[in-house]
């Protein structure tokens, strides 16, 4: 495998150029959801914009509806004009929309994928995608087995020296680690592993990959990006939003499973990870494999571990129902809409060093982000009054929104004493650089294309993620409820114990 | 002394308000000088309005004139009206007027010392000063003995367990280490070395002291603050004004002592000393002393060290005359405006890591900065082309303009390959504080009234530093002639060669 896939920095060209996909054509299943229309249908015209995407590029819609090409086309354009992150050009849309195909059907219906089949072979003829094909499945778990079967029944998942066949899936990968290896076990007997793609969008952001970058390629950072200089770690994914329309998703899975178990373990990986050889997929992926390992939820966890279910009340000025009043849930859900969790990486680089992470919806304000917090300096020559409003160092990884970096540090307050005070210094992604960042789902699905798995999480990784989370997800099923808390605030109070326990507290971004 | 000595931060009150200076007055000697109206009389002006004067403060001129005390009133009046950092108001200066005396006289003449003496007697009887006085010589060093002697004949430089006296002497303290040490015999002679303030100003800079607090009060910079790490350090003094109308001090003495014997090696000492056992005044000059001692001028001096001297020519579109078109400059003068030297600290943390100080006049820019360059990272696990654009991480503390801190560090740049290539982070001092930093020498000033010696060189510092500069300035002096550069340059091409010959190169900063 790793002689298939090229890694587009040993182009021998200016390795510095995006390379451009080979001919393929993106077949999505589950076309007329959310989020084909907000974000995939919008990413490829992007890539197209930018000059990405092959020349016979094509993009085929399936779904039970009696439409045309053209039909599709419409939902394409409408999807696109609305949601593009780059400007609407009617040449580059002319050319996408030539190789824009429909396929009407139903999972069950054998002549359906049939015509799916005979659609791919006639791109290839066509348009020169040779047969290459990615299969996204934007559709819910319980419908892989039956699309997967389908796809090797009429031979559209074999790969063969010339023909590339490849499978897109999106969480939720299981809702614990029995399900998860279920769920591995269907798509890898029709998929070998090599050529699933799970989507985690998460990493298609620049502010994950630039982690790598920033502990990799400085000297800075990495000579104290350890226990004997980090006092404890805080990844935070927080969202201001309720769960308003999405009980079918979330009644049941809970903010645990939703958002620790992929994004922040993801991210808890790349913050943790020994330096990998390179950057090829395979010396990655050991390296996150190695420490996802060596990760395990710190017991008991009535003391490590917090859940909080949001009430309802108000909300910067608007009056918002609590979980129990929303549409779907039922009226006695003990789905968590907050979960934070103390993790610890049994290795010697991280021994004793506390990861919390933590993620809630309805808090105070939307931000993910990664906050390395230092030791206090060993001594301090200070007079103790100097240093009472000195905290401890941090390195904040601000991922969303207002991606960049934040330093901060004490420094002397003027005047004729000295006194130390915290001070921030700050990197912005968005005034540093005149490049925009591509949308997730633009590099991810390029990726894709491209063959090119570095930010795709293997079904290892998947199985280490729910190994470290089942243990508490059994506790919590046994014992009590979640703990409710106010629309607006940053969680229950036992997240505030949680920290208050050590002498810590949470940042409050 | 640390007895009488007493620290700010020590006092039983809130510790972080700075204490008032105890009954005293001061003297100025060369009152009529640009420094006593451009800064000393401000800087009075300001502590007055700050409130950190005592009640009877005051003030006594001495020079050649026939003034009444009104009339120096009035010069100071004028000076503080110009030329002081806090709003002028009438209550402020009635109450500073009322100290405020005049005697007229030379330095050569008993008489006009009685009458010095007699002034300093009825203040402390009318004003209450107690007799506490400091005895500011902004005066020529060749009147230095005159001057100290008198005030000995007339038992002026007398403390005594109720009364402290003081002096205050400017630079240059001699051109080489044997003046220098005759200089603090003729000082230490009358006045012991604890009575003794040798002003410094850049050492009253808040960026400065600033140093000390980045240093030590974090966990972040001290760890990776050494060899092992830091690849070298700059240290840099530049101004864009030529030396028009100063030939008369600079003519013969040149940048290295005018600027480098004290200023910049100063500065190294703050960012290259071990941690002090506290910021108390000894504590804190034993390892400014240790770290200079350690430091040695790095041979061979043709290949370690450059001077230049400006020529004429357009700076911005002004043309401005070559040093040897200056008035008052001798036709061949070969006094250097520009230096840089190659330094070594000799001890465990920084065996190996180069100091280039460098200083001129007439270069691209005013600025004053201290630059930490970290070597590479040991190992990129990046493809080699991926980051031909990043450079060393380094950390540039600006003492002037624009005070601040500044990060370099390596971020992947926007994109779908992982490109890494140089950004900043800021810190800007004017941004982060509400308060505004007090000027260089009303941070002094008041130090002096308070006994405070912490930022003040004692004669061992100013030994130790001709120490190390002396021999380059003997091997200048048999060697050649500086080479000449053009105005808004950064200096001769030999100052290029002194880093490239190890592959540096010096900041644009």
């Amino acid at each position: 495998m790793s002689r298939q896939w090229t890694n587009p920095l040993r182009d021998p060209r200016d390795k510095r150029l995006p390379r451009i996909a080979g001919p393929s054509s993106l077949v999505i299943f589950g076309v007329t959801g959310d989020l084909s229309r907000k974000k995939l249908m919008p990413a490829i015209y992007d890539l197209a914009h930018r000059g990405l995407l092959p020349a016979g590029f094509s993009l085929v819609g399936f779904a039970r509806r009696e439409w045309e090409h053209q039909d599709f086309g419409e939902m394409v354009h409408d999807a696109v004009a609305e949601h593009a992150r780059t400007t609407f050009r009617e040449s580059v849309w002319n050319r996408l929309a030539e190789g824009i195909r429909f396929v009407p059907g139903t999972f069950d219906d054998d002549d359906s994928f049939d015509r799916l089949a005979q659609a791919v072979r006639e791109l290839g003829e066509e348009r020169g995608t040779g047969g290459n094909t990615a299969f996204y499945l934007s559709i819910p778990p319980w419908a892989f087995p039956v699309v997967t079967k389908q796809l090797a029944r009429c031979g559209l998942a074999d790969s063969d020296a010339d023909t590339w066949r490849r499978v897109v899936i999106e969480k939720p990968f299981g809702h614990d680690l029995a399900s998860a290896k279920e769920l591995n076990n269907v798509v890898n007997d029709v998929f070998p592993e090599e050529s699933v793609f799970r989507i985690d969008h998460y990493l298609g952001k620049e502010t994950v990959q630039n982690i790598l970058a920033l502990r990799f390629a400085n000297q800075l950072f990495e000579p104290i990006w350890n226990a004997n200089h980090v006092d404890h770690v805080q990844i935070t994914m927080a969202e201001d939003i309720g769960l308003g329309g999405r009980a079918g998703y979330y009644d049941g899975i809970g903010a645990a499973r939703d958002v620790i178990q992929n994004h922040l373990l993801q991210l808890l990986a790349f913050t943790a990870m020994e330096e990998p050889l390179s950057f090829e997929p395979n010396a990655l992926r050991a390296e996150k494999v190695k420490v996802l390992a060596a990760t395990k939820a710190l017991q008991p966890f009535d003391q490590t571990t917090a859940r909080g279910q949001y009430a309802g009340g108000w909300q910067g000025g608007t009056k918002v129902p609590g979980l129990l009043q929303e549409d779907g849930f039922a009226k006695d859900s003990t789905t968590e809409t907050y979960a934070a969790v103390t993790l610890e990486v049994q290795n010697r680089r991280w021994a004793g060093v506390p990861f919390y992470l933590r993620t809630g919806k309805r808090l105070g304000r939307r931000v993910t982000e990664i906050a390395v917090v230092f030791k206090r300096a060993p001594h301090l020559p200070f007079d103790s009054s100097s240093t009472e409003e000195l905290g401890q160092n941090a390195l904040v990884i601000r991922v969303q929104p207002d991606e960049g970096v934040t330093l901060r540090f004490g420094s002397k307050v003027p005047g004729t004493t000295m006194e130390v005070r915290d001070v921030t210094m700050d990197f912005g992604y968005g005034h540093a650089f005149t490049e925009s960042s591509p949308e997730a789902y633009e590099r991810l699905i390029l990726d894709v294309l491209l063959g090119e798995p570095s930010l795709f999480p293997v079904n290892d990784e998947v199985e280490l993620s729910w190994r470290i989370l089942d243990p508490v997800l059994e506790h919590w099923a046994e014992h009590g409820a979640p703990e409710s808390y106010q629309p607006g605030s940053w969680g229950p109070p036992s997240a505030e114990d949680l920290l208050a326990r050590s002498g810590r507290h949470w940042r409050r971004p």
